[in-house]
């Protein structure tokens, strides 16, 4: 019998709070039967959806938590309020104190991300906590981190989070050894910021079994899917898939206006509209809704604040996905063989190389 | 009469070099035919070039150097090697010694950009060049800049580069008061890094009439068009222009696949070509090809490598247009009202505040 999977979800997180998680968790429920909830909010809000939505209470449990963390809260005021009370740091701590497996919250991602590190702190060994987005490719799906849960990164945490992507490709888009490239602005050896350069030294250096290092990547690789994980700090990868998902939306933009200007490509349109609908599906931002947060003692997915039930659904199913997975193993034993290695051939320390500058 | 307006070329640049670069100069002379053109390079290989080419012939003077730069020439090596003599070096010393108004390469960028600095030096008061390039948007085009100079910037070039790009905005795409914005991770004052923050603080305080500042844009703001010049350093600049190109690719090949199904929409793609070859249109990256640099004491625009000879001429022609419209003279303008405005009420440095992090 599959182990039974048990997700937290913050009831409240969102733009629109529960209205959209629990119809986001009905759908869900038809394609993972096998799933068990806990909702953590407001009972007097999210005990008319259940009844509403028969699935989901069939499924769940609702503990009732007075206090929620609003979209705009600031992550300190966040803690300070919401800690131990509200329902995201509820969702968060059942996940500490294993009564569930992972925790889903469309809320405002600092205060989630605060609360995250203060409730489960990082794994052993981990400094940083990273963002992984799933990102639809010409290949398929690549794994993108960090994508904003903080900004700058010095070598050792670039090396730990191409080892927590190359878990994460390995539970949730089944590659068997993922290639991971370092995001920078060229691909030779001698370009961009130290940091990279001396972290792709080490990746070099490391020969884990558990991906292979494929060196440098440019912004135009990541939608290529030059590689199965791309890792880069938290300022670039933020602006890197903001960028991508305006360019998407320009495009489509573009395409709607010019299909809208005479009778001929409208018709054309009604043709051809099987493909621009499975284009349209294609580049659904619903399909993949969710950040994972990685390096933490615990799983945490962060669904978009503006997703409807159908995006919510998915960053449901990516949580059950992982721990279906394994995926918190998969990174214990991953970071593991990485320290082993460490301290049987400690890798000499990054020597520093001029960087090319005109003079 | 209008002024007459010289450019020099390297003839050499690029992939395919002098074979891209005379039959693009033809090009742009039948949409310029009152342009005047240097060109610089090997004579045994452009001379045979210029006479199947009578109109580039007649339209410019053909300088013989026995150098030229290699693609993959690390920029100091392409220093040592070329200065006073590669096709490369004479074309920009064309623009300082004023026998031409602006210098046109598809030559290596690192190399090129060493090039200008050395022989054309940044104008006064501005520390570092940037690579502005002109962005495609949902409201027509935007300037992005750097997109790739040098890696990090501080807050006083930051507000440099938003001077630049403002009088760039002016000359090149026509706005009398162009709206800025600086890119960050989110638009809340508290957000990002410091020297973002603190950059935002200066031209919030700054109030030059050249332009308004708009505050923080993300990633997604940049397709959209939300301001009319993208001020970012040149790591986050790079990743976010081919971050948009590939995304751009990536949707246009999705496109065709989906359309390639059945007969059905290959046909509802035929009487909707004309929609088609608009977006294509639209969307073509040797329309928007060009990289300006600015903040050097003259005129140089970098063209792509690979692009072919209609991607060459339209970097000849933003050129053109920027000599025309005296953008030199407009970033002169600007910089002088904004020391000015400095020396006549010194702005407070600006005082840092804590960054929003997680306790």
């Amino acid at each position: 019998m599959p182990k039974q999977i048990t997700l937290s979800l913050d009831a409240m997180g969102g733009d629109r709070g529960a209205e959209v998680v629990v119809p986001g968790a009905d759908i869900a429920l038809v394609r993972c039967p096998s799933l068990r909830l806990k909702l953590y909010g407001d009972a007097a809000i999210v005990q008319p959806l259940l009844d509403a939505h028969p699935r989901v209470a069939a499924a769940s449990e609702l503990i009732h938590c007075d206090v929620s963390v609003k979209m705009d809260d600031k992550p300190s005021q966040a803690l300070r309020q919401g800690r131990w009370k509200s329902s995201m740091w509820r969702a968060i701590d059942a996940v500490k104190n294993g009564e569930a497996d992972a925790a889903v919250s469309a809320g405002n991602t600092g205060a989630l991300m605060a609360m995250a590190k203060f409730c489960l702190r990082t794994l052993d060994g981990v400094e940083r906590p990273a963002i992984a987005a799933i990102w639809p490719t010409l290949r398929g799906e690549s794994i993108v981190l960090d994508c904003g849960a903080t900004i700058g990164a010095d070598a050792q945490q670039l090396v730990d989070f191409a080892i927590l992507g190359g878990a994460m490709a390995r539970a949730v888009i089944g590659v068997d050894v993922p290639s991971v490239g370092l995001l920078n602005v060229g691909v030779e050896e001698v370009k961009g910021i130290e940091e990279i350069r001396a972290a792709g030294r080490l990746l070099r250096e490391s020969r884990l079994p558990s991906f292979r290092y494929h060196g440098f990547v440019e912004g135009d690789d990541v939608g290529a899917g030059t590689v199965d994980v791309v890792v880069t700090e938290g300022f670039a990868g933020n602006i890197a898939l903001k960028t991508a998902e305006g360019t998407a939306k320009q495009v489509a933009s573009f395409l709607r206006s010019a299909i809208g200007r005479s009778w001929r490509t409208r018709i054309g349109y009604l043709l051809a509209k099987p493909a621009f609908d499975a284009l349209r599906e294609k580049l659904d931002p619903r399909k993949s809704n969710g950040g994972v947060f990685l390096g933490l003692n615990g799983l945490v997915i962060k669904s978009h604040g503006g997703t409807d039930a159908e995006g919510f659904a998915s960053a449901v199913e990516l949580g059950f996905d992982m721990v279906r997975n394994d995926l918190l193993s998969k990174i214990g034993q991953d970071m593991a063989a990485y320290r082993l290695g460490e301290e049987q051939a400690p890798v000499a320390h990054a020597v520093s190389e001029p960087a090319v500058e005109a003079p």
